[in-house]
């Protein structure tokens, strides 16, 4: 049975990979202090999976394997694409309130691959669609979880990846061998790469002839000896629970993940010098990634909904207009995000390999809404809140009977609500909007997360028929 | 066979009925000079039906009479509520641009009585719901046009309906006889009065016992004589096609209706006293009817959309980063709304007599979306296309010789876009964000059309479940 | 005494100037019946000179003329531009609330020919600045109203002047003589044209040597047999006053003005080929005008503040928190030009010849929030006036008894207003908001006039000294 | 002479107060390892005013002083208040980029003083405003620094003062003596209290006569033994200075103030039961202390606007159109700001005791405009600096050679710049808008610091006079 525990999961960590964080070698993950807040977090989607709670939801029976984990279901229609996005959206809820992708993005990966792979074959008699299906058959059977690496550093951005001085500015192949390729160069912000198996490697961009050994995708395990993963953590448990109840535990990780001359064998290659569809296959991954965005963050925007009226209630300002109409702001930040999600799956497009693919427009305007929102959003909350968000005392001032005394009595709103409680809610907001790891972090996630703001609009604008439009008009004005 | 042609339309509305129009009395609308654009315009969705190009669209085949208007389709799921979605837009589009809803707000009207009254009836023995069948059935049958009389002149809007000093300043029942009810008041903002057959009659709020007589609905013929349509134009032939394209014909026409002590027959009645459902049933005709406007509005994005993208190509600036930007704005305005749609289709709610039900705040949402943003989205059309806009020559100036060689000249940007044509587009614009029957109707219409921002913000909040979202945030934090 | 009376100016336009307008030539424009309303409007700042309400603001003694148009003051610290500020100010207000330059935009231009003149002078030995020096000697003494056109044609708009298929795309030099230069070519966008003594001609961009002949900037009569102004009208008195309070008499006129072999002595010629300045004199002339923007515009902003106060009164909903914080928006919006207004007094520079020119940050912002959010600000008013806005009937209904009866009931919320105040002023606000001859111009007016939104940011751009905040960051983190 | 140097100021502060820090009692705040950060950061003025570079602006000399500190200097025109807006600026600039207002505050509330307490004498024959000058003398003469404490802890917000459930929910007189009055309650957000030698206490709202004793201000020296300081840090050094620039040094210091029964002698009392002024106090502090915001933010506007500058430049992108028109967005956003700072000096008005007060619209508009912006601000810097602010590695990765290798060869963009330069503007912009101590404490602070963003709509709508633009409007539609 595919559906591996938490507890395996974990265990299946300790492999020898070489991560390092914060200028030391981690020999273990999932044991450091700081790293296994973040691999706890990863593998709570492994708990979901047992959890009778949720499990309908996380676990689907799939033809071939019998119980699996949901997110292998390849989506073949638009009640696919809702399910999916659902279980995304159930994934963020189940863990702590923050997004995980430790299964979401690889098969945002594997879908991508598998819709261009199949034509790269039709075209040049390749056999990169049977690699891709061998890997998914690997990573379904041994439920694995997997990170995609697919932003270069770039170098100078105005140079293509073969006019750059340094050539491994971006990933590369230096060498082809009979039973594989050797590949050179570094990937930044790949998300959870000490926490998965797998690492899928994807080019960022469309390419030339000239960059033809940068058209390069494939797989390799996480513990291969020349990957090495750089890793910045954004959590830490030396917070303390009652003062940052998110940053102590629902986390993200990214890291620098460096390939010094990473030997990839035959199977595992899914693109090797094919540099007409590097970029088809690096758009139509962003576009699978861009779905799991939009659908991992409405549960955040809960979070902030929540929060903003939660608090408001403790502040005994909930009645007010102003506050109704700021609550519903949030409400129409959080629920244009849903209403994209399924607009995107009603009016998906079926692609080679029999793919239902999300509509690009929908989850660019997606993508884009909620990442040019999200400040907005953090603001209305704080508003909310109150200035006691940054200035209210410490949990250790709580517990120190001196001053323990003026805080209960003088921060205390209403008499049936405890002064306790009302902090708790105001450290959550300070917490989830004003902090570093949790909320400093969100306001960057939101905007750079799967493409930043020009990126959306670049691909709405490519993706969308603006001719349709000038054509009705033209009709209506009698032009040719 | 229930569909008539676009001339038995027009010959329907020869029947007497009391139209005054800029201080005369209209004793035809059919041939009078101003009122004909909007019955012409009104009478589109007629010849739609027999127009082979979109008759699968705007023509369905319903059990009991074959061949109708596809408006009278009774949504049962989200596919019938796309498909109704898909035919209002495609009346938009089919009515040179402009929105027709002659048997849309009717079903909208039709769709939320059904379902209230079926409940007034279990409650109260009533017989409303037959009431509203038969007259849906002769509707049907007849294939008629309908308006809906809703909001109520209000008076000092401080004070409910029975404390108003003018007790007719909402309408009410002012006599109950066996065979019927009279009724007193006036409606302000009905759309299309003067060209429909049937005006359907509710109420505007929530009522107390207090205020019984005030919780009304009806429908009662057009030309009923106490019935008084004091209509306002919103098009002019006078103006000229070339320079106000969209204004000699594709245009609205609001009325104040007023109900001079007119007697309605039991067999028309739909409320008269059950204070309790007034509420509910001015909320869910409200919901069904914003859900027909967040349907009718694209396809003027579209325009907007079109039009910006046509002008920036003749003004030889499509290349521009700021212009694509730009238009991609334009995009994000019109596919939110579409996004909604699909939105509410998709999480629809089935209601007592099996009504499939748009989901309310993804109707709210793109409600409120597309009506604080239009401004907006018509000064991005505006600054793409230039101040000449409005300092360009009329139409006249262009046919007289002495100054058309200059125009021809000066007014060109690029030597394959005659002169002419960037003036047309240009003129279109003018007329679609600039002038008085079309853009001005337009701005207002967008605010207010279908209730106010502040009314989308009071329904929103109504209707979210707002505290989803506080119990998950407790849950996060273990507050009780 | 150089100060004319309305009368003698009016007359001073009975000279044969080549108007036309709306396909016809107009011999006279003082008494043509639409040119007129702009006549009109136009004298009325000479009306204003003799009125003893606010003589001493549109009076000032100018040293070497005694009493004169404070127009022609030139402003040599920050009291001077407060006081230019509050004299173009009080002309709006003075002109039933729409914008009139008569004076301004040409002194604007002589402001800005003094400045760069002098300079051209110092490196050519030319005698420019003693040309614009004897020309308003001779516009303060004879009180002259000027137009100045300064937007070109443009043609291609990738293509540089001297580049274009038409070398007419550009007003340009076509002939040197001894005793002055022939010049031909077109300006858009001329505001006031046919209702002014002067036209003073500026370049419109910055010049590359081989575009000298098009580095031209002159005087010429508006009476020159070879200049032909193509009139568009923003104003109609048939609209009736009622309907259309502001369209029937404050308006604006631009005209698309020909220069068909206009020959210019060499007295009147400002630059002549000295392409350096070109882009030097362009700028610092929209700099002078931007500011004059900005001063014109609050009164335009006081109007949608008082019309959005005074209907929320008459709605009755005047102390609802919602109003409140709309009409504090209105506040917001029209008080922020102010701001730039002073600070760009304050903080000016003096320029060559002594002027004291506006910081060009502060008034290219006041610009761009004037642009860029009066949209927003016309739909706050029509959010707080409601539909009746464009479903009220017309003036005529309410002179016809029978309709007016039921007018005069219905349309009237509190017993202390009648129904007839409440229609003018939503008459007004549809005017202002939502009607061709002013709102639509307006909107667009905001927009364009005096430089697009995306002239301001390039102007912002160039002017602000970003370099001073890198420098401080830099200075913070020690990098050299 | 009245100028303390930095040490002599910072031995002031050990004496013996009563400050809480994180669960414990801090016996010397000059040593601690957290509060003496910001004791450090507080003292700064006074070696600015030793400093040759910027003594004169930090110095002035006053007329029975001597030089004195330049906050001193009582406002007698526009030219002082753009000197003391100016000085504030000069003074975050000097502090390492974070405001201090250990000066400004105190006089804001020493400026509110006097102007109220000399109507209060006149009325009641009161001799407050004498108290005030004796005060003032002292703080001048000893170059004191001074903490406000305004907030009330306010219980339940619907109950006034005299209603709350319990008494002490805002500071009262509990006892009055013949030497003067006993103090209990405790105030919120008092900003530098643990490193300032004087507390002035003020009432927060208007009150009614039966809040007669909540109507209480005074001044009471920081180390009365009643008086209870319970101290919230904006800063650690823990952090390291590479990963955290601004948070290891520039930083702020909130306060829980206890009065526990505190003792005030006559001489230091400002207002006690004088109700009808408690309001007017309340505001005019406000103004003032509005006014200090809105001249203490630019520079941090300037670090935004210089980081986005310098990060683009770092990544090879400001060329970009979208670029610029984004970094144009950041100087329209710190501009807006000081634009209302210039309005509000020359608009201001001269109140009792001859101080010139800025005007309130202005500052109100002014400290809206930065509230309701900063977060659109941040937003706009992160977006141009890229994901990397969020995943990059640390200082230590950097230091050990096995990651700094990959560190240097692959997050360096241009060969001119040093990755370490890049990740140091990384780091910079991390620890602005994304981190605890200084970017999630500066979007609260922007938010609340000085009143939210209700309170200044409120205080807006006040002090506009729409009824000038009512009357306005009126005029124009000869409605009486």
């Amino acid at each position: 049975m595919p559906l591996k525990t938490q507890e395996e999961f974990i265990a299946s960590l300790r492999d020898g990979r070489n991560v390092y964080y914060n200028g030391e070698r981690v020999t273990d993950v999932t044991t450091h202090p700081v790293l296994s807040i973040f691999v706890n977090h990863w593998s709570l989607i492994y708990k979901a999976k047992h959890d009778p709670k949720v499990k309908d939801i996380f676990v689907k029976r799939l033809d071939e394997y019998g119980e699996a984990s949901a997110y292998f279901n390849i989506p073949r229609n638009a009640d696919d694409l809702l399910a999916r996005a659902k279980l995304i959206e159930a994934t963020t809820a189940y863990c702590n309130g923050q997004f995980n992708i430790a299964q979401a993005i690889g098969t945002d990966a594997l879908f991508a691959l598998m819709s261009i792979c199949s034509e790269v074959d039709k075209r040049y008699g390749t056999r990169y669609y049977q690699n891709v299906l061998r890997f998914y058959d690997r990573c379904v059977r041994e439920d694995l979880a997997m990170a995609v690496a697919q932003t270069d550093v770039k170098g100078d951005r105005s140079k293509r990846p073969h006019e750059q001085d340094d050539p491994d500015a971006y990933v590369h192949i230096v060498e082809r061998r009979s039973d594989g390729i050797v590949v050179r160069g570094a990937k930044v912000h790949t998300t959870g790469t000490q926490a998965v198996n797998e690492i899928i490697v994807l080019p960022t961009r469309n390419m030339l002839a000239e960059d033809r050994d940068y058209a390069v995708a494939f797989a390799i395990p996480a513990n291969d000896k020349n990957v090495k993963i750089i890793s910045r953590a954004q959590a830490s448990k030396e917070l303390g629970e009652f003062d940052y109840p998110m940053s102590v535990k629902a986390t993200a990780q990214e890291t620098l993940t460096v390939f010094d001359d990473v030997f990839v064998p035959n199977e595992r290659i899914f693109l090797a010098g094919e540099y007409e569809y590097a970029g088809a296959l690096a758009r139509l991954f962003a576009l699978w990634h861009r779905f799991t965005a939009i659908s991992y963050k409405p549960p955040i925007g809960d979070q902030l909904l929540g929060a903003a009226a939660l608090i408001a209630e403790y502040n005994g300002i909930s009645k007010y207009p102003h506050v109704r109409s700021k609550i519903v702001k949030l409400i129409r930040y959080v629920e244009t995000i849903r209403a994209c999600i399924r607009a995107a799956a009603v009016e998906h497009k079926v692609y080679p390999a029999g793919i239902a693919v999300p509509n690009p427009v929908y989850v660019y305007i997606g993508k884009y809404h909620l990442a040019d929102n999200f400040h907005d959003a953090a603001k209305t909350v704080q508003d909310l809140a109150g200035g006691l968000v940054i200035t209210q005392p410490t949990t250790r001032d709580l517990e120190n009977p001196e001053t323990a005394k003026y805080i209960e009595k003088y921060l205390k709103t209403r008499h049936d609500v405890p002064a306790k409680n009302r902090l708790k809610v105001l450290n959550y907001i300070r917490d989830l909007t004003a902090s570093t790891y949790t909320g400093g972090y969100n306001y960057v996630l939101s905007v750079h997360g799967e493409g930043s703001l020009e990126a959306q609009i670049i691909s709405t604008y490519t993706e969308y028929d603006v001719d349709r439009c000038v054509r009705y008009v033209k009709s209506l004005l009698n032009i040719e």
